[in-house]
């Protein structure tokens, strides 16, 4: 069973109007006065009823005559958003307007490979089918924690996903779902995320810095991603922070990622706790056998002094490097996001600090630097918006 | 006397179509295809002709067929291209194509003050009308060595245009000229001459970084400026290369600025100079008084070791900046422009050496870094180009 798409821009346009909710069609009218007649919109509009894309949903209150009909989103589209990232996978399953109806989220490891991944990714859509949370499927949108080819629908070389690359990824998923299918770097889905229904809504130009085990950075212009010519752009990981630092595991010196994020965050952790600095992070690696962010976090909010120094160094770092893309970007808001960024306030805290006292008066003078709003389901609504924006066009 | 604009998008459209040069009909059909109907098509651009924005240009080939009527834009068609640098000013006029009929600069000093300066601005401008390029313009773009409230036509807290801030400066060349004005930093209008008809032809998103006094970066995105929330996007001149560097004028630490550009240069050198270091840079001191990039430049040519490790010096600041940019941005072309880029192959070699080996391998893959092609008429025809987009809009 296949879903209609819509025929024309103009009912892909009224969609797109429509995925944000409810609408009279005297509001449509307003919001659509860009060419289109009213006799013109509301044939759209029943073309779109007729195919079964959107539905009558009663009257509006009267603006001073005929009370106007109502139409929203055919009750019964699903999106898949499918958030693939090193160490878990979500999946959730959205209405057209993009709310959460069912979410499940399991433990994985990215380097067992797409085959063994992808049948734990369609076990839990099934899981979520067999809940009766939909039939058919509209869309699915799929990120992964690296780069990919968007027009293609690959990963592209991506580090920490062995086997994966060229893996024909959306084409998988569009087959066995049975419906269009989009992929897309975990990042950029966030910033999606946000700009859908967090901390982003009506914000045309934004960053969204993700602070995982690595780091990256979507960038939302004009209320899109912008991906860069070969789809690599907002990969900060690897920006130069200092020209005599250590060593990065990419071969170069003195990265970000060398000095901050998941993975070398856990390595200083270490450290501190092997070279007695820090008897809390000692006491805690002796009970586990290996630290991880998380253990900085908990340690730094008994008020560790160590991870708390930690925490403010990591976030010195990337202070530093978002102060130039803030001087050289101007966004209208930057958000911290990614497990890293559960490191709270302290975090936040330095940040701003670097960024407010770096970058050009001019650009941070309304700048606000805040945390995720939507956290863990970032990345499925992100996809299910990334995947509606396709199904929504014409 | 007043000139026509266009009434409606699809004349407008047409109008930007025809900036590349004269049309077929059946060409400008082909290139329209979307929503324009072909009798549609014939009827704006009759009317375009009865508007005097365009006219009849004799036939095209025959492509099997009736041959097309040729169209082109006005043959009087007139715009001025105003670019205010620090010391000295260029001003050109155009024909609708952006084609330099005339073009004339001279010596300014921008800290005498709007006063003083556009009187010597409004001069050329009449020089270039007595020489009978133009007897009505179109329209003025103008550019400033600042940043600017590009929607509000004012210079912004300018750092080296003392007297200017938020002068009334697009309205006052407006009422001059008797034309619609615009106001642009001159770092983006050199982007939109490159654009328009330099190096960065068919470049969809690009970086230009200007090395004048100070160091800039105009941004393209999908062929448009990019400007930020605040408009001051691309302000990179107070990047951070170096924590533990020398204090800018800013205020910070180890700004690129601190390092290179026309002062930054000119400081070292005198050093060199003085310290006996360089007997070359010693020479021409004593004959001067004072150095600049220029004298930089001439004694690298010659092979005067100190001016080239200067040279060198500097391209390695602006590469590790710029790296770092390549990485975020991914842009599919940087173009190295500005009176410093005159140092030439030294910097470029050292420029393109950093980039390509501290940016992503993704994002550097195919990425040309090139010198400017249009160097001194880059300014003034962007300025042209910027009011003939305001112009050819509706």
């Amino acid at each position: 069973m296949k879903t209609n798409r819509p025929e024309n821009p103009h009912q892909a346009a009224l969609l797109r109007l429509l995925r944000d909710g409810p609408r009279s069609r005297a509001q449509l009218n307003d919001l659509t006065s860009d060419g289109m007649s009213r006799s013109k919109l509301n044939a759209e509009l029943d073309r779109l009823i007729e195919l079964g894309l959107a539905e009558p949903d009663g009257f509006a209150e009267s603006r001073g005559g005929r009370r106007s009909g109502l139409v929203r989103l055919s009750a019964t589209t699903r999106f898949a958003g499918i958030d693939i990232g090193a160490t878990s996978v979500d999946v959730a399953v959205t209405d057209g307007e993009l709310n959460v109806l069912g979410h499940v989220s399991e433990p994985i490891d990215i380097r067992s490979g797409p085959a063994q991944v992808l049948d734990r990714v369609f076990d839990l859509v099934g899981k979520l089918r067999e809940q009766g949370l939909y039939t058919q499927l509209n869309g699915a949108g799929i990120g992964v924690p690296g780069p990919v080819s968007f027009a293609e629908g690959v990963p592209v070389v991506p580090p920490i996903m062995p086997g994966w690359n060229r893996h024909p990824l959306r084409e998988t998923v569009s087959q066995e779902l049975g419906c269009p299918a989009m992929l897309d770097n975990d990042v950029n889905l966030m910033a999606l995320g946000e700009l859908h229904s967090g901390v982003a809504r009506q914000v045309d130009d934004f960053l969204l810095v993700k602070i995982g085990t690595g780091v990256g950075c979507g960038i939302v212009v004009d209320g899109r991603i912008y991906r860069g010519v070969s789809g690599s752009a907002g990969d900060i990981g690897h920006m130069m922070v200092d020209e005599d630092g250590p060593v990065c595991p990419c071969g170069n010196i003195g990265c970000l990622e060398a000095y901050f994020g998941g993975s070398a965050l856990a390595a200083q952790a270490e450290s501190a706790a092997r070279s007695g600095a820090s008897p809390h992070l000692a006491a805690r690696l002796a009970a586990t056998g290996s630290l991880t962010a998380e253990d900085v976090a908990v340690a730094a909010a008994q008020g560790d002094p160590v991870a708390i120094q930690l925490i403010r160094d990591g976030g010195r770092r990337v202070g530093q490097v978002l102060a130039g893309l803030v001087s050289f970007f101007n966004p209208g808001l930057v958000i911290i996001a990614g497990g890293v960024a559960r490191l709270g306030h302290i975090l936040l805290a330095e940040i701003r600090s670097v960024v407010y006292r770096r970058s050009l008066p001019l650009a941070t003078g309304n700048l606000p630097i805040v945390l995720s709003e939507l956290e863990d389901v970032a990345g499925v609504v992100g996809a299910a918006r990334l995947i509606s924006d396709h199904v929504y066009s014409a």
